[in-house]
């Protein structure tokens, strides 16, 4: 490596640490804080961030990436080193460009909405939340200015989470994808089956359910030399370096599936990160492309393994003998289309496979509204419930159920929500090339071999860490950009077994 | 609060959090962190200590102190304030008169003798230690020349632990110290009649020694809803702000003793950080006012409360209950002696209280020895051999159970040990006081009441964190600078009770 770009690495290597500091306070504020330490820490994370951003927008950062650019240019466009730079510079460019003054309002901002959120959802009083959330929309119409020229409003709110992905493609297959997806879902409650779930509501141990989840995913491949898994109320993954890679699940006595398949959830996007290459680590790249190639990995292993026929072939069996009791008598494919029975709920995060993405586009094309003016936020409620019946069929209750419910907009994250819906696509369309490559891949799942799999995701995906933009990547792999169709015969090959369409 | 003043806490307040950053990985690191980690982990750490540090030397901060001193000139020196400006501008002053350079060799010198030292130890071989600790201890002459003049050569290393304590001072008090002790063991090994602890050694419930743990520092004050606790190999007591103070302890199945009288001793620790004033939060002010001080507290809460009669007077009943087949024919004035059994031990941290200030007061000789030369480091364990048979008796039978039993030397900390026993005669000492002020104590602690005791110390020790000087804080206190006799009073009396003497 020239000696600029190693200087530059060693600059983003602090970065890198005071931002692996700070995952650990949020980790631990999740799972083993004391309450009472709950003000301190927020000043400690305010700290830390504040560091962390001082020192990569710093003017010394910027001469290191000028000079890290001109030792580049020699170097082979693909190469970690070239993408390096340009993925720093890109960063870079887009930190500077927002005041901080901006981002002082809108941490103020954020702060008070999260609290009256909080208060509203519990109240199921939108009223209250109102005021904030026109804030938030103001500071977001601000923000996407630092960034004019842009195509859509929307765009630099996308590209946050989404590098290089246009709010026009977004839009385009989600319109494509939303009519074949209501179609589905009306089909299998209006013709469907019915499909019983009640052995899974009965009383399951939840160390035999933690210790279950933790040999499948031993069996995945998560390496618990370089992770660990712990309690917590939310769900999540998170890391500190490479080497350790952290997940969190929570359990219910009453109710099987919620530990297992969020364990697996996460484990899917851990073994995305422990398998980014070594030698990225500490520098922008040790992360995934995007927050849905992100998720394409998690939900790949929770729903298109965790919840396929071929997994449980391998596992029912091992699952009937640590639930004798519970399962003894419930047939495989009883249980299988148990795991995957849909409902119309109003709650996304307790969404099925098939609903899901409806939830999602609900979002999508109210932010944009929101974003674009078309939608007072005032008007939002009437407008999320009218959707709500269109998608769903079923209109919420209140606004708790409604409109409140999901945490992101108080915490002024707008375009983040497609993100969800772009893992499922991105999932299925891998899924296809990987049955290309892989053709025995069902077999193996079904002896519970899952190596064969994670070394084509290592290979293709994971070593790569953000090094690639996820269209780019996902077109290198598939050699096609984000396409709804693979998800779709997916979904429809899946749930007309299931519901016998 | 002063603009200026208010203006330096901003500044102590980042360092503060950085600090707390650094304590929570260190924390995470002895409790959970996975094996994988440690190399990032140490990388990680290093970047907040070095950040921290140059926050603290920066000229920025310098002259804040400047201004800060003069708006506390019109403060009363004793105020909050006051005191604060003065204790930072010591530390700062220490702190910038130590190189960088010196600074960067001693991190490397003391990495690398630790490895070796973990070596050393395992193999009892002295030969592979020794040219590091030679590195160490010319580098520690370096560090003392820097605060030229002193009066002892060993003044400035004993200050980083002890500020304002000096060298003459604790030799005056060790020298009236030791051979009374030797001379108490003596007499206990000739004449006292033999202490049975064989039901110590019996099988006890992990979960239930925990629980009874926590129920007896719960009834010391100690507050679950800032800080908890957790499993370690070493246990430790560390802090993130006064809100989060985390002990940790390690449990044996088959020796009763170790996690109950570990829990109390760290407890004790975290009591007194718990009861520092919250307005001395995120400065230099948050700590104790020395180690010694904090030992006092430690040892307290662990010896002269934990393994005292009246305590078991309280909790042996109790604890009988928890453990009925173990200890239900076992007499209170039996378990209360097998607790404060007195032996022959090779190792410090095995040691008993009759015994542990004569493992001290040899390395504070030899530590002495060797930096003023009088000592060369090549006959270090035939020093350490021969004075261990003058203070103990016996012989340690090799290197790993003799001069390199402890970690300190390997990570430089020469300066450190004295602290250990000066915080068992601050105890003693605070003891006596204690009596005085509340005479009924003895009855309080025999119905298991602390909270009398725990109000004074906070009244007069804890509150104040680190605005005295230990010396300073027990003279304010008892009206006496250190003082050996009340502790020899109270092993005397104790143990003349316990063997009959």
């Amino acid at each position: 490596m020239g000696k600029k770009i190693e200087a530059l690495r060693e600059l983003l290597g602090v970065v890198a640490d005071l931002t692996a500091a700070a995952a650990l306070l949020g980790w631990d504020q999740q799972t083993y804080m004391p309450s009472g330490a709950a003000g301190g820490r927020a000043m400690q994370l305010a700290t830390l961030s504040t560091l962390a951003h001082e020192h990569f927008v710093s003017d010394e950062m910027g001469a290191a990436i000028e000079a890290a650019k001109a030792e580049a240019k020699d170097l082979a466009p693909d190469s970690d080193e070239a993408r390096l730079v340009r993925k720093t510079e890109h960063d870079y460019l887009k930190e500077i460009k927002v005041p901080s003054s901006w981002v002082s309002e809108y941490s103020r901002a954020t702060a008070m909405a999260h609290q009256d959120w909080e208060q509203a959802r519990a109240e199921a009083d939108f009223k209250r939340f109102q005021p904030h959330l026109e804030k938030i929309v103001e500071l977001r119409r601000h923000y996407a200015d630092f960034f004019a020229p842009y195509d859509h409003l929307y765009d630099p709110l996308l590209d946050d989470f989404e590098p290089g992905m246009k709010t026009a493609e977004v839009k385009a297959v989600f319109d494509a994808l939303r009519p074949r997806q209501v179609e589905l879902v009306q089909a299998i409650f209006e013709q469907g089956r019915p499909v019983d779930d009640s052995f899974l509501h009965l009383n399951y141990d939840l160390d035999k359910q933690w210790n279950f989840g933790v040999e499948v995913i031993t069996a995945f491949g998560y390496d618990f030399k370089r992770g660990r898994q712990d309690k917590a109320v939310h769900p999540f993954t998170t890391s500190f370096g490479l080497d350790d890679v952290r997940i969190t699940t929570r359990l219910y006595e009453d109710y099987f599936s919620t530990a297992l398949t969020g364990t697996m959830h996460e484990a899917g996007h851990a073994l995305y990160e422990q398998g980014i290459k070594s030698t990225l680590g500490r520098t922008p790249l040790e992360a995934g492309a995007s927050l849905g190639m992100h998720e394409s990995q998690s939900r790949m292993w929770e729903n298109l393994i965790g919840r396929s026929k071929p997994f449980w072939k391998a596992y029912f069996p091992k699952l009937q003998g640590v639930f004798p009791q519970q399962l003894g008598n419930v047939a495989m494919e009883d249980f299988y289309r148990a795991m995957n029975k849909v409902e119309r709920t109003y709650i996304r995060v307790d969404a099925d496979e098939a609903t899901y993405n409806l939830h999602i586009m609900l979002r999508f094309e109210l932010e944009i509204a929101l974003m674009d003016g078309s939608l007072a936020v005032k008007d939002l409620p009437e407008a999320w419930n009218t959707k709500f019946e269109d998608f769903l069929g079923i209109i919420p209750p209140d606004d708790a159920k409604g409109v409140l419910q999901d945490v992101h907009w108080s915490g002024g994250m707008i375009g983040y929500f497609p993100t969800y819906s772009l893992g499922n696509l991105m999932a299925a369309q891998l899924w296809e090339k990987i049955g290309q490559d892989i053709p025995n891949l069902e077999e193996q799942i079904e002896r519970g071999q899952f190596g064969a799999l994670l070394g084509w995701l290592r290979e293709n995906i994971h070593q790569h860490g953000a090094k690639f933009e996820p269209i780019e990547l996902l077109t290198r792999v598939t050699g096609k950009g984000l396409d709804a169709d693979p998800y779709m015969r997916y979904l429809t090959g899946k749930y007309s077994e299931i519901y016998e369409l």
